[in-house]
Order: C-alpha cells, then structure tokens, then sequence
C-alpha cells in the first residue's frame, strides 16, 4: 500500500493547495480556511473528504454555481441564536465563521445555535465542533447534502448522509470527538467495492427496485441505506437521524433540503445546502475538571472492557483519527500520487508551481 | 391479538395509576405527573414504557433506593442553563421539571438547557421532548440508562441503550417526533423472543464470548450491539451515539454513567441517572410559517417517494405513534390483562379499588 501514496508536510499542503484556491478566486483568508479544513481531513485520515475534492469544486466554480470570492454574513440576530448567508461561497469558509460565531455566544451566554443556509458542501463536520475543544465548550455541527439515501420502505435516494459531529473535551489530548454519517456508509465505499469487485455488507444498500443489495453496481445504481440498514435492523433509526439533520439544517435555515437538493458535485445549480452549529459550556452544570474527569473515567472504563476474540482493543470515537493525526504530524499527510498528479494539474493552471517544490520541507 | 388485552379510558387509567402513586408516597402533583408520562407511552402504543412498569417502580420505592415524595430541585442556574437535582426521586417529575425549566429559559432567550442528576428511569423520551411542541419550540431529551449494550468490540454490557429524542413542529397534527434507543433493539425485544424461540436478527446482540448471535437466550447472557450492529455494519455509530448521551447526560450532571449504573430495576442501590433537556425556538431563524411550511414539504416529499416492493407506505418519525395515540383517544388505551392484573393488585395494596371499577366509563 505505501508504493499507492506519498508523504506530504501538513503546512506545506495548506500553502500549495491555498495558493490554487486563491487563484481560483477566493481570498486569501477564505482559502485559509478552506484548506485548513481540508487538509485536517486528510490528516485525520478522511482522504474522501480532504484535498482530494479540490478538482471537484473547481468544476463548481468554474461552472459558476460556488462563488468563490463570496463571504458569509450574518442575516438575522439575537444574543445566542443567528442566521448565516453563505452566499452560495465555499462551505467551509461559511462553517468557520458561523461555528466561531456559535462559540462567541457560548462564551457569553453558555449556548449558541448558528444556522447557515445558502451554502455549499463544507467538508469533515468534525472539524467545526473541534473548533469547540479550544474554548473548552462542548460543540455540535450538522449538514444535509445531496440525497443518496433511501427512507425505510423507499427505494429511491431522497436523503442525504447528513452528518452528525459532537466533540467534548475531556482535559487531555484524547476528546471524544463523533462524527458520523447517518448512512451506514459513504457512497465512496460502494464506488470503491464496485471498482474492486467486492461483495457489499448487509445494511449497506438497496438496488434500484429498493431490494438489499450486496452487489455494489446494483448498490450505485439504487440507494444507500441508512444507519442501521434495513427495518429489522432498525434502519429507521438511523433515517430519522438523517430527516432530522435535514430539518435542523436545510429546512430550519431556510435552504435545500431532502431531494430538493442537486445530486452530489452536480455543476449546473447552486447547491444551497444548510448547516447547524451549536457550542454549550459545559462549566455551566458544574466544575469543569470534575466533568473532563468523569468523561476520562468513562472512557477508561469502556476501554478497560473485556474484548470480544480477535479484537485488540475498544475504541472510542474520535481516537483512531487522533492517531492518524499524530502520524500525520510525525511523517506527513499521506496523499495518493493520483490526488497529488490532480493538485499538480491545478497548480499548473493557476501558476503555483507543482506539490513537490512545495513541499521540500516535507518529511514525506 | 385482541383476546390478550382490553381497552382503557386514557383518563380513566391515568387517575387509577395516580391513585395508587400517590398511596406509595408521590405527592398529588408528582402522581399526575409520572401517570401523564407513563400512560401517554402506552397511547403511543409503546407498552414496554407504560404502566406495565408501575410495579417495578413499586419494587424500588418499596425497597428504599427510590424517593417517591421527592421534588427536584434547582442546583445551579444561569439566564440558559440549569442543574436540576433530582432528589432520587421518579425521573419523571425530574424530567418534567427540567424540560419546563429549559422551555422557560428558550422562551425567554431562543435557547435552554437543563440538565438533571441524582434521577431515576424516566420512561419515554419523547414526551419530554414533545412538552417543547405547545410552545412552539424545538425540543430534546436525553437519558443515560442502565448498561445493556457491549460497546464495539466488546463483550459485555457496558453501555445504556441511551435514547435521544427530538420533537419538531410541522404546523399541522402531525409533528416530527425522534424517539429512539441508541441500541438496534430494546432488552425486552430479546426477552420476547427467547419466550418465543424465535430468531433474533442480525445486528441485534452478541453473546457472552463477544460473538454476534442469534439466540436469544445466548444474547440474554452476552449483550445488545449498538445500533448498526457490528462494526462492519456501522455498529460503531450506535456506539458513539451511547456513548455520546452518557457524556451529556451522567457525566455533564454529575451523575453516574456507563458500566457504574445499576442493572436494570435493580433494587440494592439509587440509579443516580443523568438527563439533558434542550428547548430551541426555530423562529429564531425565521419567520415560523415559513419553516413550518418547509417541513412539512419534506414530509410530504419523503411519503411520495417510489416504494420498496411489498410497502403500503413510507412513515417519518413519530407518525406511527401519531396513530395509535388517535386510536387509543377513540378506543381507549390497549392494555394486557396480565398488566390490568399487576395494577389491581397495586390497587388493592393501596386501596383504591380497581381499574375496573375506576374504568366504568371507559370505552373499552
């Protein structure tokens, strides 16, 4: 596997892939942004979601549905409530500012709820409630994106993977960080077993005629199926989760929302997609240190589990991502030579040179 | 079917339940309370958190670990927060309190959140949540349980199937309620079906070596998975989500969590349970029609969506309990003898007669 990728310094990928999008448009501190969130993605290990997507809004921008140079801005106020307008920017940049607005009124006021509408895909929703961990509150941020799931007893893709994220800080550099699709899985994962010819797992995906399939062409074909897969297994769970992303997100900002939404990187409309972030201060409810110490304690314990066989060790959310950030710090992001030979190409275009000049200081 | 039960004026089996609360102890207004909360489960047609529980109840107040005069009270308290203390006493007068408090507070500021420690079994999230609807308010309910689920992994219970509700207004009668157990299936689900000799489904437990199973009886002895089932169907989302209501509700309290809960019903020790409760005014984004409107559209749209084979119809969360609530108002409440039994003898302990007698104007 290590012939597939190279390593590439994070700093260094920052400047190279913030430099292409400043010459696609945007401006210098939105591309800042923007990168930083896509390369956390990577670092984290969600190459899906990381700068491998950078062609992909290129072909948004250069289509003239994303505005690049757009700035978010606050439309509607209260003390611990407000409304984003993304004007249809780039999501991360509209992400940023509303979870940083919803911590500023957590600061104040112990809770803020940010909603966003007129915005576009914002990469790893970790990210945003992350953002949280610094000002020691607790942070939530939702999305709803192009539709790719089928309800329970549909047959069609009318919801999308609409991500939940929740991160708690538990006073040492392991938070508790969720972040999860309301699928079961990526759509990318079908992508991947049909190229490789693998069977599909149960729960993953219906075909077209709304069946459970485990053959990922038929898969691609139907839906995804939500967290939880089918109704025996308790599959409308896992679709309410998603309806209910959509309706705190789209429909409670005021965008898209369901199958109203453009099918994924469709370049011909606005996607208008909604996000929410809320930060809560958990300081509130009591002293702080006693809360990081209950969450460590329970954390211990549940890794202290007996394990079921062949199983090394109990995990707890967000831990293996913090591992592959260490990583990522000791020996450089890992990036496909496919995904490094696209950035190049847009280097190329917007005059920035290639990833390798770059990226001399890299460990990789 | 119709031969097991018999049907109860709601309000009739709400004043007999209350009478006999208030004979082991509850005051008037924490008996109306907790039969409001305990009879409204099973007019939503969900049994296993009805009345049917009233004699476990019993069995803690009986054995001294649960406080039936109780009243909760307020610890802590900011503009948007609270702490309520239970007072071990029934997590229904707990929850009530603290989702009305939160109301209050998002009434007042678009936002609040109460949480609550030192409680008891609360019975349904739902209606918690659902108390936000008359105020035109987003509403959310959380509770930390007793251990039934192994995490990922794992082998042994370790993990509450730890429900998150959520309760959203569409504008007309039928409002989007969440009410679902992080767990793929309830403990009693696997009681049911060892009774029978049925089957269990996959995803639904593993047994006590850790290895998924299905017999129910072997699952009785190991554990319930999270909802997703295993981690290669997404299990590990279900796990997170637990995880994630313990760290909000037990250890933002101040309560206990994870594997430090009692068992189930458990009469040698207090549960010191932990709740969230959250109240959000959506208008806060927006004009209310307008959102209203919105999701209703979605609604709308995910029920007209194609059908998998053999489906009459696709439900959105809460729509199901929506009916059996409008049945059990025109019908009466479903109620099994063997429950209508339980209660007499609670009645006849208490002496307050029996259902039946209290039932005379029942429709059943």
């Amino acid at each position: 596997m290590s012939d597939d990728y190279r390593r590439v310094d994070e700093g260094a990928l920052r400047d190279y892939t913030a430099a292409i999008l400043r010459g696609a448009g945007m401006t210098n501190e939105g591309a800042g942004v923007a990168v930083a969130v896509l390369v956390a993605s990577d670092a984290r290990g969600i190459e899906s979601h990381g700068v491998a997507r950078l062609p992909q809004y290129m072909r948004l921008i250069d289509a003239g549905v994303l505005d690049a140079a757009a700035t978010p801005a606050i439309e509607r106020e209260g003390a611990t409530t407000a409304l984003i307008d993304g004007h249809n920017g780039m999501g991360q940049v509209a992400g940023d500012y509303a979870m940083r607005l919803a911590i500023a009124k957590a600061r104040a006021h112990d809770v803020g709820v940010v909603a966003v509408r007129n915005s576009n895909h914002f990469g790893i929703a970790g990210y945003y409630a992350m953002l949280a961990l610094e000002h020691n509150l607790i942070g939530l941020a939702l999305t709803n994106s192009s539709p790719l799931v089928a309800p329970t007893g549909g047959r069609r893709p009318m919801v999308g993977t609409n991500p939940i994220a929740v991160a708690i800080a538990t006073g040492d550099d392991q938070p508790f960080v969720l972040d999860m699709a309301t699928s079961t899985v990526p759509v990318g994962r079908l992508e991947v077993y049909a190229r490789k010819g693998l069977p599909l797992q149960p729960g993953w995906a219906v075909d077209a005629s709304g069946e459970e399939t485990h053959d990922a062409v038929a898969g691609r074909a139907g839906a995804l199926l939500p967290l939880g897969g089918t109704a025996e297994t308790g599959g409308y769970k896992g679709y309410g989760l998603g309806v209910l992303v959509d309706l705190l997100t789209g429909v409670l900002a005021g965008g898209l929302y369901g199958p109203l939404i453009s099918g994924l990187w469709d370049a011909t409309a606005p996607s208008d997609l909604g996000h929410l972030f809320l930060a809560l201060n958990p300081a509130a409810f009591g002293p702080r240190d006693a809360f990081h110490e209950r969450a460590r304690d329970l954390i211990r314990r549940l890794k202290a589990g007996a394990r079921a066989p062949g199983v090394d060790e109990i995990l707890v959310a967000g831990e293996k991502e913090q591992r592959a950030v260490d990583d990522a710090r000791a020996h450089g992001v890992r990036l496909y030579y496919s995904v490094a030979r696209a950035l190049d190409d847009l280097g190329q275009r917007f005059g920035v040179g290639n990833l390798l000049t770059h990226a001399e200081g890299s460990t990789g």
